[in-house]
């Protein structure tokens, strides 16, 4: 392979030849070989692209940088916006926990590029740009990455995961409207139940999913707050005055997204609370998706030795060994997503804990868990929804079965014979398998007509 | 000890015959010794307390009961309310999961006293009120065990936790305006930074606080969502048209506080959202509590081989064996309380990704769990905010020296000669062991004069 | 109330006039008003003080306190052993995380008592024993607080977990002795899979059982060090030659537990390594039990509109609206238990982590979580053993139907005519809904006699 | 692009022409789009290629598949071992629960290459091997899944995360001798304590380095006993005689590795203990690191304005705006690898619970954890070792500085005047800022020679 020397403040380092990286981004591969590489979220890269078009577009503005550097810094971060550049970034998450390195890394690749643009050669003739004093100006690792964070979550979740979201809440209600008259057999503690329709049982669903998109909605407020202008403790020293609110305005026109600068940028560079804040919607999501995917899974258990009230689609053959068996897979893919994301929350629960003083140094990690929590959710919703949920469909013969012969149609009887009548007609059915109208009947408690009238599925829902 | 007999739907119990309660507490008793004795938290029976009089009076005026029952059942709460039956409830938290036998409890109690008030023997006389026909008319324990839990943690918060958090955030807010001129250095991976004030510092905690509050009031209005009305499975079966929405409003009559009736009854049963939701905020300031606490103990580390900026109060001997010594005990405190809370979120996480078809029967180990993260923030902040915070006061003298000893104030020439020879200042003075301005000077780079101009700190926050 | 006055190192305390407690557990009282009172475990009490009378024992032996002083302190000891003080250690778990405060307690306790015991006047008369220079002498609150949690911790597993664990393995292995030929359905996905004995199936919940309580025995060995010796920092200063060799036999002979010194002490106070490791095989047990504690349940659920395979015991009327209904309580209660637990270790993971030097400071809460943990794991087994699986029966006739029915027997032929051909069998049984013969038959891939031969469910398992 | 037609037990399906998955591969291709293509980790692969080959030989030998068709699956299972075929296998995480999917991959790609192989054409021809009928002859995905499972695992740990572990702890040891006569100050509550060796510190990192190794060597065990041999519901259905102890063995002489067969299927089929325990030793190893980490990287904070008693390597410039800064990346990465395991610790706990009847569906999701906590932690060891602590040195100037003016020297002299009056001189010192000595002289309780001889750090370790 060949190399080119390039420099930092620590002296020089060898670079592969056809790279556009310097010398920190060849450190930080050399010392950090931890997992697969390059797995620092392309999302993140993006993101960086992004505020550094933003902030060269704003220290032009505020007389700091002249226009041909800003023109070249914009035109580099366009072509990484436009993936031109994919294999320019070789760092892993498990790097330094400020993500400087992969700062660094995008502004190398920058002044690189644009000294390529501007038919210089690289690492030999001077740089029209410097990676630290030009793309990196009035800027940190430290105000960049929490900024990148938030960039690319919200991102994330306003392209990716509500959509899905919202899909699958659609078919939800629809689902919910198309059920509305199965009435079918109500199950507390998984015992036998009153009777509800399973349009109600899919409402309650449809409600989970709806308060889950609010709390993640809820969470983009504090998202949309940018760290830009902190630069490295939070002070804003070697920013302009006003770098904070001006840059902020540009990455919100960039990206055509209400993001603000942050009221507090002590706070944004030492902690991660927005992250904290919109993934604990994500995992609230989890937990709600995980509920209803697991009593999808249980009504479509059968076909013959479960509860079988709902025929799933058959997708693939679900056994290697076991001839003509279908499984609920979408519910397994979905259900696994889930313990996913609680699993994510604990990490990033922890890792947003232990900032020190003006960083919190866990950031890579934090923001890693949060993308794959947003990409996995999506991702799931969308797979779940359109191969398994829109061709549920009631089992209505079983449905039927199930419900007439239910102990609990009882309960109608309460009021009118008391808790007490009622149990002892329950209890004598259950244990001489009878009907509860033979037992009510045989009771003496009430008529054959009033059973009829008073013990009816349709007006106990 | 003397017995009496109660019965129930399977059969007839010996009950102690001081006590108040009935044949399905006792059998709750015997069936689960685990654990302390009347775990279940005070605050769920004071809730159901209120809630069972809201259904009294709600019963009256929708004329399915009558008015010298409610009244009967009125005066029986009031008294639960004024803490008069306190030892009537001795179930423990791991009973049925759905907390049917708290609710037994409760309407033993009230039928019984109100037996009492009646002048009628308990259990010989004929029951004047019957605790599931009138006592519990209208509701089920799968309605009403959830009403309770969001009637607990709401007054909880609002009473407790969040004044707690409020007098702590101003504590804070004062210190910050405080400390204001207090210039120290800036720390960034714990490594020595450019420098901020002390007040700027705590304006982050200030921040943190502040915005976990929010995220609190945020859960506060899923919270007043109240499952009463759904009855059994959500159906609202055996209660009466608008039972739902008029109980609400009689119980948010009774607590002065904005209870309105939950628009999905089919979600409010089989799922814990809003308790969910609203312990992610609980949990988010844990995390940011951590944060403050720990940079505080680090602040205050030494009081000669640390940190030592701040001043803690010397509350007690640290040490049994080490004399004099003096050890941020609060802070220690309130860090583990952090942590529990931490786990109680894995806890409530777990518990409620778990409901299955109309129920989630894990309620008790939810709101247990809730009530004790939601208590022990608010005891912990209030004990740091009175027995350390406001106390605490900076070391001057030694943040003054760490200060002038900083070689990050070099960072303030990064404009005037650039990042790289202002790196190559810094390594020399450091590994010469000089001060800044000797090795800027004696690089040439700049001259003392300028020195002493441009890398002053009062400029550099 | 009356009150005297106790001194310590900063100054005078009031003390109520009928406790035995000093300054510093009153500091202690004052300061930390967090949750309930006297939350602090009484294990640790009742392990500290046999650690104080070894540590007495010792201390004589090695000819560093005379001997009618550690008769003394011995006295008072077992005094406290025998439960005669219990209300003499009012402190909670929230305070300093090094337990210094309870370590005072008892220190100041044993010195107040002894003064009693010597027709001394306790705060007045010169004291006969020193809570600091003689209870506490070779000590520090850093060693003998994690030797009173090894001890707490190792007599909790070895005299209540275990027990309790194997009483419910050997249920288990009765049942599934008895289940032995009780030939059913299997599951898996939830969907209908090839048959086994019901007694295999609970013979893999005994293995998970057997397991786990191997996991358990296997942290025992850990847990059986004592870090006491250490002192302050690990190095055992101001303790005599050999004092931790020694306290430990006197440890392990007032217990009769083979308790041993701390191969490192710096480890031991630094860290909770034992704990941790005993913590996980709790967990592990409480997924163990979670998953069959759910498997029950669902095999009992019904009675008509579930699985309906086992029929649970029925110790309690289940709901207070419907009438008859009974449900698996016992299995609620002891799946509660493991979701406390699950989220408990999340708790002292967190907490392990973030020892800091020569001391991790989250001891109390540590402790407190990994003893709420071993006391409801036991608790709950005993429960779910007693009043629930020992008199758990199958439903034969359903276990027998729903066999006979399943699709999956046809897995039986694929050594006989292949997979695709069986499949195509069951598809079609399946979708036409006739047995699973009648299409083997009318499809000619297999003759009656044959089907009847190789399709034989007690040859399947 | 061109197709061929693969068909399965549902039908035709279109599949890459050049690809050597069938039909099943390519539906779950279609049907899981979530996250990044081929995620399921390639040691599940490498492990089925092993177990494939094993079943293979085991068949052959037990008279269940001929000589041919064993020989041609042995050889593409020894091309897919040496890494022949990585595209052929392009499934995800997310898919079904119990693996299927990723069997079927294999098996289809070994059919289908064993047909290349023979010359025959792929989809047209007849095969000359059957994807479930001989390569998959004698199992299921049930128990080939979970095998892989352990395979991957114990593979992992022996060959990567314990040797890492290993030569971490080889440098402790080093270290810990290397530093055995730094007398240093201790810190307990992060404030001064008594003194011990930095060798000794080093010396407890050790211990707890060696404890977790012995924690992970404790869990090979349980991960060597295999699942294979109990089909579809741990019955051995369709499996000869045998079947699982010869293949077992054949595993063993394949991997060198002492794997033998489980002694219970059901077990093995249904739950993860083994994985859950070896997971739980990871976590162990990842809060001690944490410790460990975090302790190294508070020792060398500063370099002025910090602890400042470590010197750590300088390996690339720390800070894209403060020249000149360094800092404790290495300590960086690995606390965050350990938050990144903590979390998927929860995630393992969450699905490990969640197995229904004879499977546990959360497979692929758990494996995926565990090998990724098992990757993570050996390399971020390797890196930490190489980079950071070999490279570690004391700043012993600094060291002896803070021992020397630390008050806790105080505590030599409890033995020789009692606590209350070192307590006495020590606060003396701490409120004038005086030396120790000053203050114990000018109090009169000990002469200068006293003070000297009795307050010796070197005698205090």
């Amino acid at each position: 392979m060949n190399f080119r020397i390039e420099k930092d403040t620590l002296g020089e380092v060898q670079v592969p030849a056809d790279k556009l990286w310097g010398a920190q981004t060849e450190r930080s591969r050399n010392n950090f070989k931890i997992g697969p590489d390059a797995s620092m979220p392309f999302e993140i890269i993006s993101a960086y692209a992004t505020l550094k078009k933003a902030a060269a577009i704003t220290n032009n503005n505020l007389g700091v940088l002249d226009s041909e550097k800003a023109k070249l810094i914009v035109q580099v971060c366009d072509e990484i916006l436009h993936e031109k550049h994919n294999d320019q970034f070789p760092l892993v998450i498990w790097q330094t926990g400020s993500g400087t390195q992969t700062n660094m890394n995008v502004n190398e690749v920058i002044a690189n590029r644009a000294q390529q643009l501007s038919n210089r050669k690289i690492g030999q003739d001077e740089p029209i740009i410097k990676a630290n004093d030009d793309v990196n100006k009035s800027q940190s690792s430290n105000d960049t990455f929490p900024t990148a964070m938030h960039i690319a979550a919200y991102r994330k979740l306003v392209y990716h995961t509500i959509p899905a979201l919202e899909k699958l809440l659609a078919t939800f209600i629809t689902k919910s409207e198309e059920f509305e008259d199965v009435i079918k057999i109500g199950r507390t503690h998984l015992m036998d139940a009153t009777p509800l329709t399973l349009g109600q049982e899919f409402s309650g669903y449809s409600q989970l999913i709806q308060n889950g998109i609010v709390s993640l909605q809820k969470s983009l407020y504090s998202l949309s707050e940018l760290a830009l202008g902190g630069t490295a403790v939070g002070t804003g020293l070697n920013a302009p005055e006003n770098f904070d609110i001006e840059v902020a305005k540009n990455i919100a026109e960039i990206t055509q997204l209400p993001f603000i600068t942050a009221p507090n940028k002590f706070e944004a560079l030492s902690a991660h609370n927005a992250i904290v804040e919109s993934h604990s919607a994500l995992k609230q999501l989890a937990i709600s998706l995980f509920k209803i995917a697991n009593d999808i899974r249980l009504m479509g258990s059968g076909p013959r030795a479960g509860f079988g009230e709902l025929l799933l689609p058959e997708n693939e053959p679900g056994s290697s060994i076991m001839p003509g068996k279908v499984n609920p897979t979408q519910v397994e893919a979905l259900t696994m997503v889930c313990s996913q994301i609680i699993g994510n929350d604990t990490t990033i629960t922890f890792a947003a804990s232990q900032g020190q003083f003006e960083l919190n140094v866990y950031k890579p990690v934090i923001i890693a868990n949060f993308l794959q929590s947003a990409e996995l959710l999506g991702d799931a919703c969308n797979s779940f929804n359109e191969n398994c949920l829109k061709g549920i469909q009631p089992n209505e013969k079983r449905v039927i079965e199930l419900l007439s012969n239910s102990l609990m149609l009882v309960t109608a009887l309460n009021t009118k014979i008391g808790y007490y009548k009622s149990a002892e007609i329950a209890q004598k059915a259950h244990h001489e398998n009878t009907t509860l109208k033979q037992a009510a009947v045989s009771l003496g408690y009430v008529t054959e007509n009033e059973f009829d009238e008073w013990v009816n599925p349709k007006n106990m829902i």
